[in-house]
Formats: structure tokens, sequence, C-alpha cells
């Protein structure tokens, strides 16, 4: 059952005209976000989104919102996130859905919930769009999960409107989209209050909320709209956002799937079931960046870094949802290694331009977005690539990466170079926080200053493997036999065992929040999700709702 | 079959002289601890520990060996770890051990091994006591991270001696003590050099493993022995421990178990099955600590915080390997305030000794193993208890405590306090790195300050409530129900949602590699150990050793 509902094809591209589940209503510098889910309008069968629980649909639709109000509304400073039903805020993720999904829908949910929620919060930080979060009623699980993102949360002191993060006593899992990091580690919720606050399935509400730090003020209902507005406009007047330039639409990502191809503008990637893998080819920008600002805006979602970045998060998102079975992708660009160095530059000299910063920021999301997905990722160096600057970031995202050495026997192109662009060093940070760079070198920091220095020179195969930017460099005579050996190797795995590894492996150093998210927390998730106590037949997420009780193995793990 | 098995009783205490696959010479300032695993010596029937594997027995005295070293040889201040097998030095944990026991047995090796692999970093770094280790052999999985736990990596350079972290490509989990984040966070390995090793069942000898990070160096097996011997010579010669000092005999601990009744010489712990819960109450120290730093080393093992640490450390890892369906520890203390606090004065005063340095550090490890344990901690804090100081650490672990507002009707004692000392404040860390009080109040850290001046004070349970230190403070006529509710909700909830919930908000704040490797690669591994691929019919685990091939669902998750 779970099996044939997942094999619905995910479609991850909406506009506002097509929302079911959420209001987008800008208005001047704040703009609102109304969740008002549509009880059938669930994304798949067998379910309904009742008290404005919420599905991978809906989410999806919260996802395009928190872009769209970055690139499409300049003008908008705050966001107010509320409900538009009369006596619910959110009731959290729906529990049939998670109970009719298999292990990795479930996980994949999570990780792109988690991925809106992160997203939120850069707005507020970076995109400097802030958002406010307007609980008008019962607010639980998920629902606080999508508060605890907001940088402010106000709540309606009526007696009925609660916080509560009632996961592990009425389901036996986790809160699942950071809300057990964001209480100790954003709000500095003290662990013991934490601690009891998880375990109670009816919440707290008024001014022991705030007093706890699970809110940040409440008033009377009576009061809540005047005093979201008053906050909103005041978070609004803070921002550095231009007041009234115009937006940059955000059209139709062109996408054609025809068989085991999928194509965009600028990618193209191959689907190989019989070796799990997919081949994602990059081709590098066609002709020079605009010549000026206002050209920039004028291409708008033209713009070659703002399509690839938008062509990728979503053959990312494609990939993940609908081909489950391909453990591996393998990424190639093509074209010229001045075109892409030229439109980083670009990307540096008008850094401090409103849609220059959302560019980045939505590249940095995007890249991030490929460190935490559960596949092994191989990239090929291969004379007529353009590993550059911003592409190079895709190597350097690799598990592994191969560099051809020399040339091809009897071909006519050069042998391949890398290139590094100061869109390197630090424009692209991980969720550890650190770039790249700076992680693949964390035993030598000084070698990141090193590479500095060498901005813009072309780094043949011995070069790069000096510099330690590829792991292995074979030559036209072995680079078959080992590219193809590496890969069957990989394909022949254990998939769990790599997705546990890589996890591991790619996040040397520091830690965030949102790597305690994806790390940990998550994790902790799935191991949960797997637990009999959860989801064996007696299991309390399988048998919430049916007035069944649910029996516990009490042995401790 | 596998729960059969771990009905046996393990016993963590034991002596050089009971040991079966350890020798511990100590001969001057370099000791050394050979590995010679005694194939039918295996804790449990059903397995041979072949090719020095081990398991649980094996690593019980490892553990007691690197306390010994500790206490009883004060002259040592170099550890050389070696095998004392011909050909190889440690395929690491027993795969059919693995194979036969229940998920939960698998999950509390994992803990006890990593808490014995970082004792062994502890000593390096805290106790002066630096280890090395020789690899004369074939080194694999959990014996490579036995040799990533030490300072110094020596290897011999012969052709058939490799190390390696074959377990993704072998049996499809991950390596289980901290391999993959030693390898990246410690060691510092570049991360895809770390991806392609962790995927070579074969390892990775000579220079290569040099150049890669992997071991300090290698040399001629002709020259190892003497190679490791002046290495150890330099690391004891630049230890500040006493060169001539009596070591304190860490004698038998006095334990009885009658019934559900747990007894040392400072600890009683009743078990109540029907509700799940371990009383432990901790009795204070009967007289004033001796009077010298003589006198303290005179009474050695008997001074009152060396007593509490060992008999605490015990009993937790009695509890936990033997007491699987006791999922909530509530503390109590018993005893005087003063001589808690005049005991604490003693580890303070006398912090420079060896002796008290390692007293100090004991009772940190004892607290940090606490920490993680997979249980719910309570603390009751109630008329003639005695948290203060170090003993107040138990209630700053605890995920929530009660302390009683007032006396008892028709009671004669006094109102509980709480009575902070210098202990409290950075003495004992998390494996966070910060002390129980500075993780309570990330919110603002000022509060740790603040409660500094007022070490000493005796705080009600007002004003320990109004500074934070406890979570509820009911009075005589609230106390039962409030307590009796909050244990009997707590043990109705799933186990395993509080264990990812507890392992959760326990640790806010920021990371270290101890943090990462019980908080995130420990989650990892205990999902992959659940995963079919792994222990299913088929799974790479359960297959291994039958010439079966492993089949995997390819999905990943």
């Amino acid at each position: 059952m779970a099996d044939e509902a997942s094999r619905i094809m995910v479609d991850f591209r909406t506009e506002p005209a097509k929302y079911k589940h959420w209001k987008l209503s800008a208005n001047g510098p704040v703009a609102t976000l109304t969740m008002d889910v549509k009880e059938d309008g669930g994304l798949r069968p067998g379910y309904e989104l009742k008290l404005n629980s919420y599905d991978l649909g809906v989410d999806i639709e919260l996802y395009d919102a928190i872009q769209r109000l970055r690139f499409e509304h300049p003008e908008v400073g705050a966001v107010i996130l509320t409900s538009g039903k009369e006596r619910i805020f959110c009731a959290g993720a729906n529990i049939r859905m998670l109970n009719q999904s298999s292990h990795g829908w479930k996980v994949n949910f999570c990780k792109f919930t988690n991925e809106t929620r992160n997203a939120i919060e850069e707005a507020t930080a970076e995109s400097r769009q802030g958002y406010l979060c307007a609980v008008n009623g019962p607010c639980a699980g998920g629902g606080y999960e999508l508060a605890l993102a907001c940088d402010w949360i106000i709540m309606a002191d009526d007696g009925s409107t609660t916080v509560a993060l009632p996961e592990v006593p009425l389901l036996a899992v986790l809160p699942g989209t950071g809300g057990l990091t964001r209480l100790v580690d954003k709000r500095k919720v003290r662990r013991d209050r934490a601690d009891f606050f998880c375990t109670l399935e009816e919440g707290i509400k008024g001014q022991r909320a705030v007093e706890w730090r699970l809110v940040d003020e409440v008033v009377p209902r009576s009061k809540l709209d005047e005093t979201v507005q008053r906050r909103a406009a005041e978070l609004a007047a803070r921002s550095d956002r231009p007041k009234s330039a115009p937006g940059v639409a955000l059209t139709p990502l062109p996408r054609t799937i025809e068989g085991d191809r999928i194509s965009y503008s600028s990618i193209a990637c191959v689907v190989d079931r019989s070796r799990g893998v997919a081949e994602i080819t990059v081709q590098g920008p066609a002709a020079p960046p605009p010549a000026s600002l206002e050209a920039i805006h004028a291409a708008g979602a033209q713009f070659w870094p703002l399509r690839v970045a938008r062509e990728l998060d979503d053959l990312f998102l494609h990939l993940r949802a609908n081909e489950e079975e391909i453990g591996i992708w393998v990424f190639k660009t093509q074209g010229s290694v001045e075109l892409v160095e030229a439109h980083d530059r670009a990307l540096q000299d008008h850094a401090a331009d409103w849609l220059v910063r959302e560019i980045r920021l939505c590249l940095k999301r995007t890249l991030k977005r490929l460190d935490v997905s559960s596949r092994s990722i191989f990239a090929l160096i291969e004379p007529g690539s353009c590993f550059t600057g911003t592409l190079l970031e895709l190597a350097l995202a690799a598990d592994r990466s191969y560099m051809l050495d020399g040339t091809r026997e009897g071909g006519a192109e050069k042998p391949a170079t890398l290139r590094l662009t100061g869109m390197n060093f630090g424009a692209y940070p991980m969720v550890n926080g650190l770039s790249r760079l700076a992680s693949r070198f964390l035993d030598e920091p000084g070698r990141v200053d090193e590479l500095k220095r060498r901005i813009g020179e072309d780094l043949d195969a011995r070069a790069a493997g000096e510099a330690g930017l590829v792991t292995f460099t074979p030559d036209d005579i072995d680079w078959e036999d080992e590219v193809r050996v590496g890969i069957e190797a990989r394909a022949a795995f254990s998939p769990d065992a790599l997705t546990g590894m890589e996890a591991s492996l790619r996040f040397g150093g520091p830690e965030t929040m949102e790597s305690k998210i994806f790390s940990r927390l998550s994790a902790w998730q799935n191991w949960i999700f797997q637990r009999p106590n959860a989801v064996g037949d007696k299991g309390a997420l399988r048998v919430y709702g049916t007035g069944q009780r649910s029996e516990f193995d009490r042995r401790r793990v």
C-alpha cells in the first residue's frame, strides 16, 4: 500500500495561482502567509488534512511562497505566518499520511520540511525578510515547529490557544522538524523545562509559555491582529530591503521528462536504472553575463546563475522524492571556464544588490540541499568541463571526484582544468557554517588562504591533485576502468550504510543548529521511525486514532 | 536466542589477575597493554573470539586496565597498546557475537566501548598518561578504532599490515566506535579520502597511510619495537606525573545484590520492576575528609569521593547492561551538607596532586556516563538530603528534579537545601564541553557567574527554584501526588522516543568530538543496526561468514 502510493510522481513546481492550502498576500512592507489547509487536498489519497494538518503538498506550497517572497517582493521586510482557520493554528504533520507512508517517504518528507523551516530562518537573517508567527489557536507538533522557525512568536491568550510538542506522549516519535533542537539551541529553553514540555500532551499556554521562553509574547485574542501588525511593521522598518524596487518573477521552470532523461534549460540528467546512477550534466553559460546590474535585473530568472540554481534545486527534489533507487549522482559540467568565471564576477561585483544577494543565497541553499541529500555524490572532471567557481562547488560537495589527467586519445579538447573564483571562499557555506574548501582542509586551514592566492589560475589534473581539490587523477588509459569500478562498487554497498557514512564524513568540524538538526535529530528520528514501539502493529503511531492502546517493548536501548 | 543469551548477568568488576585477554605490564615510565584475546573466552556462549576480535568481556578488561594504570601506576607516563598475536593486530568487534545479540545489547556494547576509547583519550590529555598504538598486523574495524583513540599510531611496513574500516563494504553497518568521527574530526583526514578508505575492504598500508593521515608513521617490522619504545619514552618524559610515587590500589568494590536491592558502601539502589524505576540513594560521607594530602593518599580507595565515583560507575554499568527494562533512575541523597562540602574543598585544595586529579577525572567520567545513559533521570530533593557540590551534579544531570518546599508534616528534619561548591563550575564538564550549570543556562551565561557568588549559601526550595536549579518545588501536600504522577507518566511513554528526546535535550549548545560520537554517529549506527539491509534475513551482517550473498533494498532513505 505504502509502496503503491509513493509511486505517484511528486512535482515541486507550483505558483500562487495553484495553491490549495496557503494564501499569500503582500501589501507594502508586510506580507501575510495564511495557512488554510484544504481537507480533501492531500497529495495522495487515503487521508484528510483535518485541523490544518499538513502533508508534503502543503509544504511544497510553503516552500514556493517563501522563495517567491524573496524574489518577487523586494519591498516586503516582514512576513506574518498565521492560520486561516477559526479554531486551530496547526495540528502538525498529518498522522494518517505518516502512517500510510513508507519509511523512506517519511524521512524524505521530514528532510524537505526541515529545509523549508531553515529557509524561513535564512530569509529572516540574510534576506532581511523577517518572519513572525501569530498563533491564533492550538499549535501542536509540526505546527509549533513552524512557529519555532519564526523570529518572533506571538500567541493569543484566550484559554484554548496552546503550544505543544506532543509527539513523544501521543505518537512515540520525536518532533520531526527540528523542534527539540530549536527549543534548547535556538530559544534556549532550560533543558528540564523542555523535557517537561515535550511530555505534555496538552501543551502550555499563557504567561507560563512566555516565562519558559516557548513564545515571545501573549496578548488577548482581541489584540492579536493589532499587535502582530505593529511588530511586523517594526521589523519591516529595520530591513535593508528596497522599498519600491520591482520584483523578479520566478517564471515556470522548463522541464521535460522523456523516459529516463530529465532536461532543463541548462541541465541534462540521464537516469541509468540498471546501475542506479543519475548522470547530471550542468551546462555553463552560453554568453557573457549582462553588462550592468540593470541588465541583470532585466534578465531576471533568465540570468544564468539563478536559472542553474532553480533547475538544480528542482532536480535534486525530484530525484530525492521520485527516484529512491537511484543512489549515485554523478556530476559533470560542460562549457566555458571563462564564462562561468565572468558570471561569478558579476555575483561578486554586485553582492550588495538585493537581487544578487538573493541569487547567491539561492545557490547557497541549493548546494546545502545537495550536501544533505542521502545519495552518493561523484564528480567527473573531463576535457570540455567548466568546474569553475560556483560550479566547482559541485565537485567539492562530492564524496569523491575523478579528474582526467591529460587529453583523451584522439580527442581534440584541451585537458580539463579547475579554476577557483572568489565565490569558493565563503559565499556558499555548508550547514556546518564552513565553506566546502574549509571543510575539506580541516587539517591545515592555511591551505585555504594559499588557494585564495590562486584564484583565476588554471589547475590541471596534476595541480588540482597536489592542491587536494580532487580525489583521483587517472589518465586516459585508466580512466574508464577506474571510474566504472568506483561506481559499480558504490552501487553494490548497502544504501543505508552509505547514508550513515556520508552523513558522518561530509560534516567534519564545527556544528550549528542546522547541522544538529540534519545529522543528529534526524538520525534519532529515523531510528525511532523504524522501531516497533512507533510503527509496529501495536506501535503508538500505528494505533493513533483507532481507539486501540499502544503496547511497548519496555527495554531501553 | 539473543534474548536468552543476554540474560547472563554482566559483571564489570575485574582485576589484572583475572584478565583472560589482556596483559598489563608496567615497567618504569612506560607500560604495555597487550591484547591477546582468548578464543574460547567469550562472555557468552556461541562464538569464538578469533583473530583478536573482541566482545564486551574483552572490553571490560581494557576498561579496568585503563582505570588501574591511572591510579595504581602514577609513574607511568606512556602506554603502548599492541597485539600479542603473531599475525594480527585486531579484527574488531566479533561479528558472530553481534549477530546473536539483541539490538539493545549491540547498542549498549557500542556505548561502553565508546566510553572506553574516550577514557584512553582523556588519560592522554588530562592524566598525562599518553597512549601509543603499535600496529603489528592487520588492524580492521574496531581494531583500527582502538588505534584511532591513541595519540600516536605506528604501523609496521611489512606488506601484510594494514589499517581498515571495512564495515560498510563487508557488513552494511558503520564503524561503531567513533571511527568515522575520529577520521575527519580528530585526525582530519580529508573527507573524500575518508570516503574512499571506508569503502575499501582491504584497507590501506605503508606510506599512503601516512600521507592520508591514517597513521602517524610506518617503520619496517624489524624496527617496530625499537621505534615504539623510543616514542613512548619521549612521551613519558613530557608527562607531569610523579616518577616514583606509590600508586593507590583500586580494591575490589564491595557490592551485594539481594533480590531487587543492590548495595555498595555508600549507595543503595532499589529496583521497582512494576514501575520500571531504580531508586538510587547516595550516602554522603560519614566523617570529615582526611586532614592532609598524605592522609588522603593513605585513605586511597576509601576516600569518600573516589569510593562514590567507583560505586556509581559500577552501578550505572550494571543497570545499563542487566536492567534494560528499568527506564527511570531516581536519585536521592542522604547525609550532611557540610561534610560533602568539606570533601569538595579537599578536591579543590589539592587539585594539583596527581591522585586528586585522578579522583576528579573519575567523577567527571562517571557523571558523563550518566548523561549519555539511555534512561530517564529524575532527582528527588527532600529533607535530610545533601545535594551539595559534587552530589548536586546528580540533580543537574537529571532530566527533571523535584525539591520539597518546606518540611514534611510531623517530620523532624529541616527543609532540604542545595549548596553550590567550587566543583560545580567546570570540574565536571559534560561531553559537550560545558559544565552542567552552563548547559542549563544557555539563555543567560551570566547566571552562572551570579551563582558563583552564591557558593556555600543554603538554597531552600524557593531560592533554588528562583535560581533555576530545580524544576518543580511542590510542598508536602502536593509532593507525593506530583512525584508519583511524574514517574508514572514517564514510565508509560515509549522507551525509544524518550531515548531520542533525552539525547536531544540534554546537550544544547556546542558540540565536541565526543558529543558527535554519542549523539550523531551512534544515532546513525542505531538506525542502521535496525535496517533489514544489515540485520534482515539477507542482511549483510546476518549472512557474513555464511557464504551467502546479502541482498539489499536499493531505495535510499
